[in-house]
């Protein structure tokens, strides 16, 4: 299961670094906001609850950050951080199903966190196209492949039915969509685009799994 | 980082393992939608992309469950891994913060899926408290310690925003909610309540960081 990927260097960098990278983005955006100029990995690592070289480790997949016996300079930290991850990239998405979570997603801070603007909205009920939500219009689906061939968005946020689910992602992938961050709950592998395939009711899973074995074995 | 846990044998499970058993469960559950009764661990293999003996390790951490080269009864293993994962415990939630997120959750149909019953949101918003939303009255944070001390539910969504997520994770932990099933994107760690923390942005980034290297290095 482990994917490996190309860093800056020539070495090759595993999905595990990758994965955690985003957590380290969260803490030094939060230490940026503080105002905190210097950070040790002992400091990192008491915060976010890993050791000091797992930390010292992964940055050394993008060849350091620090000099020894100093710690790292929080805002250029940040500043590699937020390079490696594309957050300087002016990357675009547009959400297709404007249904609650389309909507929850579009009035939520995520986007612009990550530096991805978000841009239009997409959805095929008669009673949503051509109404305003957060500033943007909804769209027909009918009008998805002319759109996407102008305006060029990296990135669909998929939150339609799991019933469409499979044809609106073939739509996005033929229309030249590069990304597919996908909350529908069916594992999708695109011919051309990446996808992150979300699925938030295993997390649920995983939760009842730790209070069954706090309730003790065989409670119910 | 790996935590470790006690299964329903004396073995210790490690935490990947109980993080790929929700995985099992989807598949499974869309096996036993489609009417299937037998299935290899070769032919779960080819599903799910990972290995026949990686799944057949996986399952004999829990005893195992099937016959050598009978493979595996669909609606039996269906049965256990409901059963290692809590989802016939009879469960109940409550969504705290009826947000656009929190509605999105309470309208979705994660819960009943995995065996959750939603039984009630709560919020503090004047113009939210006192409607009805899905079928739910909306209740207001003053009642929350008696509704806790009275119906028990077992599991708190938290969906509020960020500049009271300690708080009101402490108000539940006190409160003796026993599950936190937590959105706030702040990692959360309690003093008696099981956490799951979600950080929907994190996987936003990891798929940007894929096509920053699709793109070639340096685009940017």
């Amino acid at each position: 299961m482990e994917k490996e990927s190309k860093g800056r260097g020539e070495k090759t960098i595993s999905s595990a670094v990758i994965n955690r990278m985003p957590r380290y983005y969260r803490y030094l955006s939060d230490l940026m906001e503080a105002g905190v100029e210097r950070v040790s990995s002992s400091e990192l690592a008491a915060m976010l609850g890993i050791t000091a070289s797992q930390i010292r480790q992964d940055f050394n997949c993008f060849g350091g950050f620090g000099q020894q016996g100093y710690g790292y300079s929080v805002p250029r930290l940040y500043e590699n951080i937020s390079s490696i991850l594309g957050v300087n990239e002016g990357y675009r998405a547009v959400i297709v199903g404007t249904g609650n979570l389309g909507r929850a997603l579009a009035s939520s801070p995520v986007f612009r966190k990550r530096g991805v603007t978000l841009e239009a909205l997409f959805d095929v009920s008669p009673a949503l196209v051509g109404q305003t939500f957060c500033g943007f219009s909804i769209l027909g689906m009918e009008e998805f492949e002319t759109y996407v061939a102008k305006s060029r968005p990296d990135i669909a946020v998929l939150t339609v039915p799991r019933a469409v689910t499979r044809e609106v992602a073939e739509r996005i992938d033929r229309a030249g969509i590069r990304g597919v961050w996908n909350f529908t709950n069916i594992e999708l592998h695109l011919a051309h685009a990446a996808v992150q395939n979300i699925h938030l009711g295993d997390t649920l899973m995983t939760l009842c799994y730790s209070l069954r074995e706090k309730s003790g074995p065989e409670k119910g």
